[in-house]
């Protein structure tokens, strides 16, 4: 087997090949995994991370695809990491179809890659987290991470991004469909895709109106609310150029120090949790949870290797 | 100062100084924390924990009232916990006269308190917990848990709970504000409070739709939707109903094990986020990851104190 460090440096130096197997090694990743972490950073380029997530069904690898083909029309080479288990743009029974279809599928400057939670210590965020890095050493950019929002630790890895996109579906003509799993708290920007149905411009006035500071209580700057027709291909160049835009906003000084605290925070929070379930007392001890014979606080610690 | 066992000891004899006073000590907890924490558990008596959160403005302080006044008259003693920092229960401007005004004040098996995240080790779930379970000790039951669903670990907070109430209010007529923090995700009772207000059926019509298996998504059973009025006292009774039988499915063998691992879970990434922020590296670690001079996975397994 290739050494990591050798896969690195192909990698760098644009074997894709490489490339893919370095995001496996990544994703089976134990103790050793500092030293390449070291070199991974160090030649990071500093690529635009963008999310993109939203409840499965509203069109997010269409609409992937489709900015693919935009931003690969300026010139730029994009990676996509889809950690969402029902993606078309990665495994799954319509995986070979779609694909085959895609324009970008002979192209080497697109590099499309499934994400799954096997590492031993790192948790989901982590082996993304990873993953990200490698693409950016290979020098994708942007790099897009999707994640369906239906659980905390997806929505969690799609706010690791820089920019995070919401996407949401006009369903049933007239309600709003980000109920879930804190989406909107964590939108940079705010689609609804699938604007050739009806409904798409009423439920944007919706979004917008809940996402006014005094609609929806949120406490910072409220999102942009942008309407797209992956279908249509509609609305696409404004959401590109939004995309880049917020890059800007993003990196303004009060922001980089705060994302940075979040990230540490959500990527301690993942790997606090991986450790807990990886440790072999796992089973016991929420067994012994559930029959009351111990309390969730104490499993807690001593499953973190904590005096309990 | 009084030992920590001897408070123990008198708090479960019924002294509400000694209860408040450990409350007080395990909200300060440090390493010592251990031994408490096994009596703590032994003298549990298996309380219904109910959990109540929503957006700010909901009215959840006046419902908790109303419904602490109906336990009450069934002889319950009654548990609260106010982790909502803008709750008038507790704390704040109007507490003064909120708590004059409230008739169980004088009330001895009334118990309500506010919590901090104050904890050197532990986060505000676990804070939170270790209150509970003194106040569980204690003889209260049902121990509420007001939390205001603003953040995510407040809504991880209030899903520690048997049951979580999550409460809407039917603001600007149509529009339904539950749209925050995956508060629906963890509902198992979902609650239209001011159902005074014109629009509570409407919005409660939609919350129906909303939670259905084909309107939401949501995985699982769809939790029931109530309409209350704190003010005129409707849909008391029914709530108290519907929190009293949703115990028992609670209490379902497949969902105790369930519930045994998120609660685990949920404590494994409150603590390890309360350690890394109680860490003498935080600022540093967090300015680095800013100045991209480290990268916020290696930032996070030092944090944790794991190699990096």
């Amino acid at each position: 087997m290739t050494e990591p460090a050798a896969l690195l440096t192909a990698a760098i130096g644009g074997d894709r090949r490489a490339l893919s197997r370095l995001i496996t090694v990544l994703e089976n990743t134990d103790d050793r995994l500092p030293t390449i972490l070291a070199d991974l950073l160090t030649a990071g380029r500093g690529a635009h991370l963008v999310g993109v997530t939203g409840p499965p069904g509203g069109g997010k690898s269409t609409l992937i695809e489709t900015l693919t083909a935009e931003w690969r029309s300026a010139g730029r080479a994009v990676g996509v990491l889809a950690v969402d288990p029902s993606s078309p743009l990665t495994g799954g029974a319509i995986l070979g179809d779609r694909i085959r279809m895609m324009s970008h599928s002979a192209d080497t400057d697109v590099f499309i890659r499934s994400m799954a939670s096997r590492g031993v210590l790192g948790g989901l965020a982590a082996t993304t987290w990873l993953a990200a890095a490698a693409l950016d050493a290979a020098g994708f950019d942007p790099i897009v991470i999707e994640t369906v929002g239906a659980g905390q630790s997806e929505v969690e890895v799609a706010a690791l991004a820089d920019t995070t996109v919401v996407v949401e579906v006009p369903e049933r003509g007239d309600e709003v469909q980000a109920i879930k799993a804190g989406l909107l708290e964590v939108a940079d920007l705010v689609v609804v895709n699938k604007g050739d149905r009806p409904g798409a411009d009423r439920a944007a006035r919706q979004l917008r109106a809940l996402l006014s500071p005094a609609g929806g209580r949120i406490r910072r700057a409220a999102p942009p609310v942008l309407v797209t027709s992956a279908l249509e291909r509609t609305g696409i160049t404004e959401l590109v150029v939004a995309v880049d835009r917020h890059r800007a906003v993003a990196d303004q000084p009060e922001r980089v120090l705060k994302r940075a605290e979040g990230r540490i925070l959500r990527l301690v929070a993942d790997e606090a949790r991986a450790r807990a379930r990886a440790n072999p007392e796992w089973a016991t001890e929420a067994q012994a949870v559930a029959a009351s014979e111990t309390d969730p606080l104490s499993a807690a610690r001593r499953l973190l290797g904590l005096p309990s």
